[in-house]
């Protein structure tokens, strides 16, 4: 299916789950949408962490449609998350009711982006075999401060096999606006993961861990974290996993 | 002289003109000072133009020290220019008394980072000879717009001989943070520039055009013609010609 047909089944919430495996090739990305007022140190706090914040597009003050995207980011996701003052009030499939004129939305790549060249390259991926919403954790690595916005980077889990995992470091590290190489391999304790079975954002993904390894991407979900300590009036993103898929090529 | 004691004399007022060939291999930046309501629209303006405008260094509001430089940015350039509503009021040679701390910074590349490379490889740099600064020249080149920031590129001109263009090319491709490649060759009028002995900032330097072709690259001054369009209340910029000389090694 084609973005834009793919993003027509959301818009009319025929589905509302995550997007990882749809429309191989075509870049998927992170939304964050927040009032003018933080615009500015929002987008320097991309500027200062292009590994877990890449960004792809930004849409300026009461814009709805993306450079990137025939779309109206208003309804074309999956499901969205609202916060309030740093605290997730709902998920919603549609946030036009939310829309204001002062909103400033950010597109930031995902890691997404980047399964289907793994799998082309015969890695398995777990939370795609098992339809798991991939597993998000909240580490212990700091982020670049900027302005108010400052906090701790969120990752992605794919646990590979042991023959797999330069493949995979090797792949990804080309992918350079979808969070690019992964920033940590086989010790979530060291970057402050307690239990591999308890993601904070996503779903759970069971695994033989004397048969893989879990290794960690830097992921979009960081502004979501970061947030929750800026505690902005308000705050609307993506439901991690959910993403807005781009009409751009992963090649351009 | 290692660039904390070039400023000094800046900030002395002992020598109040241009930067060019001065402290090899560090990084020289132009300055913009905004207020903070301009600062989104503006940053978002230098990600979607990095040809004219590559960002090295942001200073949050208030901020007075650069990342990449142990100076003070009221002080430690020569010259400055302060504009009201898009008009140049005045040339200063320091603007501690206009500070305000909603004020925010940024600091954009510099050809002149790449001149000593460029004469390294013996190439020689009129403007430089003839104890000019650099002529500059608003061109018909429209940048991309952002929120209120809209207008056409300024370049920096270098008058070389024919057998120079070529390495002077892959010399300066190099430098991506400082405006890399140039942007014309040879054909000023395709530009939009009408007389080559009249440069809208900097100063006009001799050149035999049978023996040299005049080579534009992108600009820094950019902004400060871009700033004509969106008459921002108050918006403080380097003299064109007088950058802030960082600490920063241009290898980094």
């Amino acid at each position: 299916m084609k973005p834009k047909q793919q993003r027509e089944k959301f818009r009319s919430n025929q589905y509302t789950g995550t997007t990882s495996g749809m429309c191989d090739n075509y870049l998927q990305a992170n939304m964050i949408i927040l009032p003018k007022e933080y615009a500015f140190e929002f987008l320097l706090f991309c500027l200062r962490n292009p590994r877990s914040c890449p960004i792809v597009d930004v849409l300026e003050e009461g814009v709805t449609q993306p450079r990137i995207a025939d779309a109206d980011i208003r309804t074309d996701l999956p499901k969205y998350r609202i916060y309030r003052k740093g605290k997730l009030e709902k998920e919603v499939v549609d946030i036009t009711d939310e829309w204001r004129d002062d909103f400033v939305t950010f597109l930031i790549g995902c890691s997404f982006t980047f399964e289907k060249s793994l799998i082309g390259e015969g890695i398995g991926l777990l939370h795609q075999e098992q339809n798991r919403v991939v597993p998000m954790f909240k580490t212990t690595i700091p982020c670049e401060k900027a302005g108010r916005f400052e906090g701790n980077m969120v990752v992605s889990m794919r646990a590979l096999k042991e023959d797999e995992i330069e493949k995979a470091v090797q792949i990804t590290e080309k992918f350079e606006t979808s969070h690019g190489g992964p920033v940590h391999i086989g010790h979530p304790e060291e970057i402050g993961i307690a239990d591999i079975q308890k993601p904070d954002y996503g779903e759970s993904v069971s695994f033989d861990e004397n048969e893989r390894t879990p290794v960690f991407w830097a992921c979009g979900v960081t502004p979501q974290n970061v947030g929750l300590n800026v505690k902005p009036s308000i705050m609307i993103a993506h439901a991690p996993g959910h993403m807005l898929i781009t009409d751009q090529l992963e090649e351009q």
